[in-house]
């Protein structure tokens, strides 16, 4: 018998089975530069925080901008459906178990009010920060005006997938080609995890990218839906458009790479793997301050009928200060990110982000390595 | 010494190490086609309760069936070989962990009734549901005449793993292209894994196979027989020998996933992978209403001398309504299978499932990033 | 700089990483032929027991031998050491956990005694057995003469690992070829890993080979010696030895498996993966009348100054009828060997062990698949 | 579209994910020769202890010379930063967990005092020992004239990553070829992982290469940096790089494979790898007279912001010769390496470390085969 045509599958890889190998030349980190760029507005730190009703509120995205960082305000969430956002997610905060999914799923029931859209844009720029907002496709066409109007810098057009072209019944879809044209401000899209998709979007003239669904294995999109692509690889495979589409069109659109990371080795990864950046969630719900209370939750979670994911205690751990530069006294990574990622850079030799996508990364999955003797034998570096 | 030819063994994939890759194109999933085929019947929902006794009776039929989808009636079950069979089933829901096995055991030993046959195939299609009835290859001469005189619509000829030829000492074996001839209501027949026999079983002019031996690692089978190969690639392999046999034939052959389904992404994922319908056992075996009351069992388990599986113990909880289409406030997908289905196929661009095949996965073996900060940062999506 | 020639490794497979496909024919587990032959002994069965204290002694030996298969008593353990061994075997399974390693290094250092050789060989041919003796190869000339005049059928040289040449001070080393002229029973080596081992081993004109060292992770050679080859690949390389061999001298070494099994699965995918036949340990010290008394222990723990592994606590789980031919109500693989392996080989199709040699297997490790929902969704064949 | 192209990753592998395969050949233990030489000196045993303080003081230090090894004082620990070391010691291994990091923070940042450090040296060279010590690289040329003139006999300039050329503002930096004119004994560098950043510090003659960085999956640089490769193939990597070179320069520069040992097997394996010696720690800390007194930590541990890794707990598990050459109850491995060492290279039929260098390994992860029934079925070798 011939044999047959068996299908091939190609291995994809996360954060937890890769590993970045030290370079031939190091550099003090002091010296190392981590800025990039979103359309004209430079950026000193390469770390975003979500568009997520647990992480930002006006109030945290004015401290992550004078940080140097960047934070994304949700305009479908609690801050544009109530007057007190406040009220609400003490609410959500102490809400047991049990009753938590089904509360998110009526709270977010309430309507978007557009003067809450833009008095919460107005508050962001009164506080002297780079202001960044994010809607869903299906609302950008309804909102975009008032979003624009109300003098937002960064237009984030996000949900799970977002492709070029979404086939529906609706006639006035979005068309992201026009949606950039029409705004003055730089558009950021996603999210999208293949090689074509990526490029795809990159050719309708957006601003830069974000990069992850259902980003290692605990996100319910992988369970729920088995969509998914750990985010080395959808990184590298996104990185890899970004650098074909530079030689083509000579217009750089940075890679943003987007949840799933859970300690300052897992930014290092990322931007090793293509990163120009990289949008963070539940380490900065951990911040003093963060709207969330110590609790983090996906905007994927209320959905009516297919609820994915769930609220997370994720604690209270340290100032947002300390999550970005330290110092602190915790050893497992989740604080002083950037000083992680100087370190790193510093022992791969590179000096800026664009010399850090050079790094060489082997396969080297944890797990595997940890062994029964880990507690009695844990090296000590 | 010249290198020795050493064996090589090819991997195969199961349900938690792919993942699907979402498309270039998105669409709405409320315009997504998940309807198949069997025969004449064509089935508006890709989803097949299994021949179990945890799971389908009559009652449960009559509700898949008008629901869209199709529940098998096992006949060789308590349901033929007892006059009420729900007293037995409530003895096994109620028996200590220590004595089922050998209560089913003796359960049964007791012979299968023809009359019951009769009387359960009448009671489902009393109720307007197409009714699909399941014996093994060796009691399928004895009891075809009667199943095709009471009504039946579709017969199931499965055992753990059934090939076109068996050799045994009886003189009267089971041919399938003699019985394919010789009854008028489509032949699915099951189970296999491979191309080869796939294939094989296709050409004896069936109207559909079920695939699946052994399938996960908690299935005894594995553990007693040592045979079985994980569901993803049985299904890609068994997807290609129907589309090589469709290319050669014209007849089209749909491939049912049977087996080891834990959540809605496992069912996108065996339907991505190439499967035209999934068969189910223990998620429904969760539905109020189920004959197993929370338990669930499988038919290999009784066998007097070489027992594989045991009950288990799975709970009630929802209606079978939810598990099918939502709402849900579940949110580890094991409800909304449907829902769950259309949205894949909506990220994946896919219209129908013809169109899903083509979806891209890859290999992500979810246990790798399952690291010991789990509960801590659950992304959300 | 030219790319450096890097070291590459070969993957090897155990049994917890393999599984076996179904045929295409399939047959009557009655009809299977499990025979196989060392020298001119035909064995009904292809198990044997391990020359290890807590699994034989001659009482077992002579069960073993009237149900098809062979037991192998060890000459170097406590049956050669003592008048009154089961006094012996009483102490070590009573001993507490911490002393246990102290009292087997005092217990194994006293003498062997050759009358008590020729008495242990005496009891089990009076039996009616066949008798297989194993010595280690550093005491085989000592005691070779003693043995064969004791009338013992088989002689197995074994120990952790033997070559074909052993470098030592001491003069007059064993030579298997010189071995092999001497004595007219049957001589069984090993234990060895490698295709180039094994050939060479077979060359000197040996009658049977095992195969196994440090298989499965939990064996402390694999911890403390960092030694080892999972038990598939070893086999597979071994049997293709086997086969090499044959080819080139047209006479027949039967490859034994030795050691890792743990369940009925495990014993099929060894004999699938080319094994002639399998040694067993620990599932038979769980048979009633078992000398270890429900403990096992290995003979390299006693070792003075470098002890390997430990006793284990494996319980009496039933008669040694059942754990070869059922019945049994277990169901996770440890009980009705033979049946298992009967009914493997008939859902391969394999009518003998020859054929069966010829299945097919594919990587799909266990653990990857086993999730969470494990306890709740395990499916039941 | 054209197939973009997608970076390709290699595989890298730790001591748990490969085995060593027996011989065609074997060897007793006895007459192997597990000797090397650093410069000028020769080692009888190729093992040295690590320069942390909780392994090494100058009473171990000649301890371990004393038996044949080597053992690195760290010059910028407590030893010469405090006139009574043992009363700071003694302070750490009773602080309670919540405090030591913040006490070895303040502790670490008193200075260091040049007497102290000749002090060190020459209470070492008082004991009669080979007297190595360690620093880091920026602190070499403050301190390499005093710890020449103390007499020691090795210098060790170690960091995390250590390359040939940093960048940096200073404009005094390092250079190693530089320091190997300037001073009269041996320099030993590290520690690298890759093939390139080994053989460049070959080429600037030093006299030994320390290999690790990040070693195991419990070492926080992996966590906080992202930065590591498995210990196998950063050794095999570097002992190609070493091969290369020699082949060059007819200069050989011994490999020493560091961090992340937890047993004998994995001394076995790096060896077997290419190491031409070992370093460890936390198996020393264990010993009696340790100056951890049952503690361990590592070097990076009291960094300022960044911390990484922790005070470990390792318990004193026997005497240091004990775990050198045993004899030892201990059935794990983590005693007489020596033995474990000799013994494996017994049956790799290897005479010497060169030989044992061509041993063959293969890939086989230990916890795939690590399946639930572990506890009842611990083969016993």
């Amino acid at each position: 018998m011939v044999k047959p045509n068996f299908r091939e599958l190609r291995h994809a890889y996360g954060f937890d089975e890769v590993a970045i190998v030290p370079g031939d030349v190091t550099i003090n980190p002091e010296q190392t530069d981590v800025s990039y760029t979103i359309g004209k507005h430079k950026f000193e730190i390469p770390i975003i925080a979500s568009a997520m009703d647990g992480v930002t509120d006006p109030a945290f995205a004015v401290r992550m901008s004078k940080l140097g960082g960047l934070a994304v305000l949700n305009l479908e969430g609690v801050q544009t459906r109530y007057d007190n956002p406040n009220e609400i997610l003490a609410k959500i905060a102490s809400a047991p178990e049990t009753e938590v999914t089904a509360l998110m799923q009526k709270t977010y029931a309430q309507p978007i009010r557009e003067e809450l859209i833009t008095a919460r844009i107005k508050a962001i720029k009164a506080g002297g920060a780079v202001c960044a907002v994010s809607v869903a496709p299906a609302n950008t066409k309804k909102f975009v005006k008032t979003i624009v109007d109300a003098g937002a810098d960064i237009l984030v057009v996000a949900s799970t997938v977002t492709s070029v072209r979404h086939i529906s019944k609706s006639e006035h879809g979005l068309v992201f080609e026009e949606l950039v044209k029409q705004v003055s401000i730089p558009v950021v899209v996603g999210n999208c995890v293949s090689y074509s998709a990526c490029i795809g979007l990159m050719r309708t003239g957006v601003a830069g990218i974000l990069v992850g669904v259902g980003p290692g294995a605990a996100c319910t999109s992988r369970e729920v839906l088995g969509i998914g692509v750990p985010q080395i690889t959808a990184t590298m495979d996104c990185a890899q458009a970004r650098d074909d589409y530079f030689k083509q069109s000579k217009r750089y659109v940075p890679v943003i790479t987007d949840g799933g990371f859970r300690k300052g080795g897992d930014v290092c990864k990322a931007m090793a793997a293509g990163a120009d950046a990289v949008m963070i969630g539940s380490m900065f719900a951990q911040a003093e301050g963060a709207p969330g209370l110590g609790f983090h939750w996906g905007m994927a979670n209320p959905h009516a009928s297919l609820p994915r994911g769930t609220r997370i205690k994720v604690g209270i751990t340290g100032t947002l200060e300390q999550i970005l530069f330290g110092p602190t006294s915790l050893t497992h990574g989740s604080q002083n990110l950037v000083g992680a990622l100087k370190n790193c850079m510093g022992v791969c030799g590179a000096a800026d982000i664009s010399e850090f996508h050079k790094a060489e990364m082997v396969i080297a999955p944890s797990i595997v390595t940890e062994g029964k003797y880990y507690q009695m034998t844990r090296p000590t570096c």
